[in-house]
């Protein structure tokens, strides 16, 4: 298991679909990299000057935006992970 | 719905009107992205060392002006947003 | 009406004159961008970490100093205004 | 009248005196800029995020010097003024 | 011994494992560095300006997940180290 | 007199003696400015956000080694100084 | 004597041994620049926004390994010395 440290937060990539032209698998435009994931886990928050633990206000399994570029893709046991930090994410998606 | 994080809004972009010129339909001035825009959600506001949430003075509803380039545009349900810093936004058209 | 942002003031730009020689219109020299303006709105001021708002030191009908090239020029009913931070503010012309 | 803002000062520019060479008016060396001056007008301070503002050390009257190519130069009824921030002031000539 | 100064924390590096193919050694693909490692020292923290020291969140013995590029190699009696300040471990691998 | 502002000192610049080789003066080394110095004069501190003024701990008199091309060079009364921030003292030369 | 200021120390640098081949001495690799030193001074610490002292966790006698490339170099009685700041400190060689 992944535990992220501090205001970083685990998510499951959600690749967008490939499209089928007659057989023929076509990856969909490379442009544009996928924005959406799904959390898988949460750090316990950054650790402020005075010794405090701000909690992230993510929880697990949500959904999120995030910013298009942003975070470190990690691989770990076959899967593959983005490495986000708070800041980078958007939006939830309810 | 879209949920935005943080000192984020979520604004609907309004697109500068096509003029037309005998039947042609002319874009207007690429150069000129759109400036305005109507807030449709408003995130918690950012979260101080001291664990307080400064919230947002912007409020759903509300018709902003935000500088060009600012935001990151999102498509979501087939409608695209802009999900901007509150600092991006300079002024509300009352 | 436009209402400014955080620490934003939002002032009318007094262009330079044009001079004329024999009828001719002249623009006056185009390397300098006119630098003083007169304030029609003035923001609620920046929120601190604390959540206390610090008014701006400036009043809407000053006239005021600004730095060449700053702020965000922004159309509004036909008008053009300028959009600044205060510390883009010199000085106050009495 | 020029009053400046926050922790800026309004200095007149003491330009080098110009030498005669026979006659000659030569400028005194071009790549040395003057670097000092006398002030004229104080701002009232800083104001930090509590909301107190800081008055400046510097007082009207005395003469400066300053950091080469600091500040902006402004031109108000004919004279020529060049607006500081504190900082950039290094000592004071007693 | 090498003990760590402030937020940093000493890693021995999984080096990813050779491929053998018909007897001849391969390296691993060049370009992906290796990204975990195994803390065997935990440093004191930093001191922030109230004196306080803020204590790491890690623990000698966990095995980390670390971004690619982060941090500096040394050698230390035979033995290869990575020195990385806390910012730059991502996620406990447990 | 300079007087210096903030967290500035002024220091009289020991210039390296120059080296004679049969008669004729040879500069040394261009490539190393020199380093030391001696104080002339101490600012009252910089002024923090509080309104306190952190005194300096560097005394008249004292000589200091400071970093290569740290500081502005002034003219004054014929004599050369080089105005340092504090930061930019290495050392005191006991 | 040198005295380091603030967050400093004075470290002796431990050059690598040149290494003998058939009589002939070979530098050792000029691109590994020695990493480790003994501290020979400590400075008293960078002073806080309140005034407070911050001392240093390090001790005169320490052996320290620090970043390639980090501190300033200096002469001082003929034997060269390396200024660093604490931060540049990566461990203790116990």
């Amino acid at each position: 298991m992944l535990k992220p440290l501090g205001d970083r937060v685990i998510v499951t990539v959600e690749e967008p679909e490939e499209q089928t032209v007659g057989g023929i698998v076509l990856a969909s435009n490379a442009k544009e990299k996928p924005q959406t994931g799904k959390i898988v886990a949460v750090g316990a928050g950054r650790v402020t000057d005075d010794g405090k633990q701000v909690p992230l206000s993510l929880k697990e399994g949500e959904t999120v935006l995030f910013d298009k570029y942003a975070g470190s893709e990690v691989k770990y046991e076959d899967a593959k992970y983005l490495v986000l930090h708070e800041k980078d994410i958007m939006a939830i998606v309810d």
